[in-house]
């Protein structure tokens, strides 16, 4: 079972933006902390900002920030909308399943995939960069080569 | 969030086991019935055999059965054997992720997998081939072409 590697560095994204105290970080910052493409960050910073979870302030010390709405946000709720919402299984793929007009796998795949979503959704941001998590993505932003 | 293509048709060859009343299919049967490639089925034949779930009876009527372990198995425990351990990001690949010795996004995602699972857990094939998901399976059974 996978996650689309975009939402796995969106939450990545946003996590390295939830630890900033100081100035801010541009994408090529994020991207050498992750130690992640920079085209690939530009992307998901991309879509970050159209959600209006993240917001690119200019100028002198300026750079990537969370906004007070992806400070907030639901992570099941954020990776709902960045995984969309398809279904586990391709039932209609170029050879269509001829069961998927009547099929009970499909209604307990789709209840499942609710329960995982679910499970996310009391967390925020704050929740997955409390210790270690945090200090690190900190250590990892100081490190020689991260900018 | 996907599930692997070779799970979601092992499921589909186990529901299709499940409504048999009268011969027995034989994977060429059961590939026709589900519009898949005869050699996807096969290995996810051999996969179910291997489990357990599924036996090879030969002579005349003979072909492909759920055993008794196959009928009363989880579905969860199914998809969780089907699907392995790993994570559903890929937190040690080509470039392994820094964060991940100290994660608690995958640990987050470990708990929203696990409840994934978990809601499978309580149905086994029986739920799965209730009205109108069995009687579809028959009917696909017996169409032209399908054997």
């Amino acid at each position: 079972m996978r996650l689309t590697q975009f939402t796995d560095l969106s939450l990545r994204v946003l996590m390295r933006l939830a630890v900033e105290k100081g100035d801010l970080p541009t994408t090529r910052d994020v991207a050498a902390a992750m130690a992640v493409s920079y085209a690939h960050t530009a992307k998901a910073v991309a879509k970050l900002q159209h959600l209006g979870l993240v917001e690119t302030r200019r100028g002198r010390g300026g750079g990537l920030e969370l906004t007070a709405t992806g400070r907030r946000a639901s992570i099941g709720a954020l990776v709902r909308e960045l995984e969309g919402a398809g279904d586990v299984v391709d039932c209609d793929g170029a050879v269509p399943c001829p069961l998927r007009a009547a099929c009970r796998l499909r209604g307990a795949l789709r209840q499942a995939q609710e329960a995982f979503f679910a499970s996310l959704d009391p967390l925020t941001l704050a929740d997955l960069v409390e210790a270690p998590t945090g200090p690190l993505l900190v250590a990892l932003s100081l490190a020689p080569g991260a900018d």
